[in-house]
């Protein structure tokens, strides 16, 4: 299958690598996703309070990471489950950002959501249970704003690709594609990281392609090794969960590291990005501590 | 297993089979789904125009459909391909509830879209796409109005109940369940219909649970074979793509029987719903006519 | 798709469809599968003794069920399950197929067990996880003797069809095709039945198409209902698992009807096979019957 | 969940981690799988020729590979595809072996081709298609020779464990185990490689694994970066299909690497071992090769 227009039966237009042949590199305030550098996203699953948000904050930060995630809105598959702090979270997440300096991704889940969420978050992030919610795809992308494409469950990646092209053809070229686990007959991991996405990918569409290995395995302990296998597949960049109390975490607690074993990750990942001529924030700090001045 | 609260791992509450262990029926203006007869919606898959619209519509009353599908908005993989009439197709589905007395389902796909859907329709689709679009979920749930629930392309009976729980949570307990096919590797056909789902779904919920063996075959020829055994497996009723000119429809066209061709199927149907106890509108009427004066 | 020799991309010859329009009847000393009538077998899983083996090859025999079922080698997960009675399950067999006239249908596993399942067996069974034991189809190919080839968990029907072409390659047309549940995500039942495949094999193939729902749903009380709707969906025979005290069975005791519940699902089955217009050994017994002398 | 004995309700015994809480190594005449060492097995999908074969094993061992593969008896889909040259093959693998010292790994698809397979072998292929062959199973185990089991098609990691018990159940404790792609409904690519097995059954057990890029993706250009991410993901070792004229091949000719792209990934794969703490053959010969004698 040469790179080109079409794929798997689906005509690809704005989304195509043909469109682009050099790759589009998303400029979130000076974190470039798609270039170089590998970029980290990383934060708690769900905004719980303050002292929670602002602690991994921290924390992400002085690993290494330079965008912070984190829900306000969570799609919850039970009507009784916690969904999130919705405004007061989004509250937080601005807070945190000032606070920190790093960039927010957060999820938008209804059209009536996307003001308040535009005005605190860099990147809008799109649900596995939207990626088909075509009314949604078409206003984040008319917001203008950078916006976080989770890969459905099911989907395949033509799909997906096409899902893309909703968000483009209203003019937004700032789309960042995400392999999240699809569902299989596997019942020992959450979800199976379709790891094979990210060369598929990459050779189909010019935008830029990370993982979230948090929920592609629903492990936390393996979390570091597949973090690694996608850094060596090519990906982006890394969307990680993080709780500074995995244990007493209000969602996906089983998912999240703690800060000590997400720092410890890094490392492994920034050795995995050079071995294949990548490089990420940790290396970048290092040599700029090192140079002289 | 049980009938009872828990299924799967999970928790249902409303939805659960000992919460109405007589079962729900849904009565949608005389027509009652969930009781002894086997309801039939059938209409395009997309509104084209008036005279398309009618023509199907006056040809599957005749053939024994109490309910017109036909869908305004239509989601769509591709952002170019033909997403509906919207507005127009509302007006049209109206005209041809007034027309021909049918009751009317269609897909809403955005809570703003809701008002006029509502106007329109005595049934609200909410689609296979969208059953995880909890907000969505919630807002047809508090608009009072009887709601079609289609499974999820890849979602477990647990979390599909789950989705119906969101609606019930809100009030409003008149929710249909419509299996419609799921994804799996099978590729010749559209998606694999799983029938288990027919009587899991009645053991674990008192909710009607219809068919639709159009998407869950993506074959015309078998449908027919397909809408037998889903009223063998005990399906409520079932919802079937008809077209007057299957070749030349804007949208599955592959899936949709000629009126002939679902007449003819009616009359199976009957069979079939009479072997196993129930009754279609073809043997109400028939009785009826038969009767005495 | 037309009928015809390729299908999904592959090339089918002599399962093809159009190798032989009119359809396969099997012959087994004038049980006839793929005729009008619905044949039914029945049986334990595995054979456990005498005693039970002729209790439950009675009382299937006297409900409707022409040919018995029962494993002497049991293709277990683990190697430390009971994996069958073995030749004494085969002795067994024999008896009860001279005591009750029934045919007898059991599983072989292996190229070397031939001889001995041959000599007791009407019928070879080929199971799930040697669909694609190719020198194994081959051999039971070259036994001459009929062959029920069950699909694989995750076989699409083309690869299944070319397993069947391997069997008639080296000579053997008596082949009988068996649906008994693919793999998916959906975790409530143990397989997922794929009723879309009766139609579509039978689209594609002349060979006879029979249906598993034991082990397509692995709970005894969906068994009916989805017996009913295989032979709704145009099944030539139903394959069923009987055991007179299911709770005390040494394997899938979860799937197993009682003897009772059999012979009332039969009365079921028999009133939906004559509804699509075919028989059951039930009524073709009742008029026998009553038929004048 | 903690390694043990039991995984996803199943129980483990022989091949549970904490039956060899250290790891077993598998040695091969020197050659080390499960130890520092990456071992990479290589060769054409099928055994075409002396000329073929002596060709790719002199580039694949030039690269750094320390086993060969190649196929004698080819388990195909179609009676009527290329099935392997059999005996001959087996000639051309002996031949082979002494010729380049490397060790030989092919596949056995029958108990009868046993002995002939065990003389000209050093490692025993039991292919995912006959995952669940338990006789064929017992056999290779009962052979006392090593033996490279793949998983299945659609075998959760729980059944893939417990094939692996069959074979130590007979005393055999020499098993590699090697995911290779699984089942699911993307179309793109031939399988989707399942890298979140490696440290699962990592976790879970003491047996070596390797990973099969070539058909976990079924394209040559994706090889490499999936080589990659499995050794990130903590593979220890690759099974790589190398062709020295892919269009000519018989057969898996999209998957085959030329030996060009196959020493450029070894160097890849060799930056990417040293990142994770592991060495390649690479590494060890340059070692060897810089050391002061």
């Amino acid at each position: 299958m040469s790179a080109g227009d079409t794929f798997a039966g689906t005509q690809l237009r704005l989304v195509a690598r043909s469109a682009k042949p050099a790759g589009t590199v998303v400029d979130i305030r000076g974190v470039r996703i798609g270039g170089h550098e590998i970029v980290i996203m990383a934060g708690p699953c769900a905004v719980e309070s303050e002292a929670q948000l602002l602690s991994v904050a921290r924390a992400v930060k002085a690993a290494g990471a330079t965008v912070l995630r984190g829900g306000a809105f969570k799609p919850r598959s039970s009507p009784y489950s916690f969904r999130g702090l919705e405004q007061e979270g989004l509250r937080l997440l601005a807070l945190a950002r000032t606070e920190t300096g790093l960039r927010v991704v957060t999820e938008v889940m209804d059209v009536r959501q996307l003001p308040a969420v535009a005005a605190c978050a860099d990147i809008l992030q799109v649900g596995s249970r939207n990626m088909q919610n075509f009314t949604l795809l078409e206003e984040v992308g008319r917001c203008g704003m950078p916006v976080l494409l989770k890969r459905g469950m099911s989907a395949t990646l033509a799909e997906y690709l096409q899902a893309a092209e909703y968000i483009m053809a209203v003019g937004n070229e700032q789309v960042i594609l995400c392999e999240r686990g699809i569902r299989t007959f596997e019942p020992s991991t959450r979800n199976t990281l379709d790891l094979n996405a990210v060369p598929m990918l990459q050779r189909q569409t010019h935008l830029p392609v990370i993982v979230d290995p948090s929920h592609g395995t629903g492990h936390a302990w393996m979390v570091p090794r597949m973090a690694c296998a996608a850094v060596a597949a090519g990906a982006d960049g890394l969307l990680i969960e993080v709780h500074c109390d995995p244990a007493q975490a209000l969602s996906d607690g089983a998912n999240s590291l703690t800060p000590e074993a997400f720092a410890l990750m890094l490392e492994q990942v920034a050795a995995v990005a050079a071995a294949v001529g990548r490089a990420t924030r940790l290396t970048l700090n290092s040599e700029t501590a090192a140079a002289p001045v």
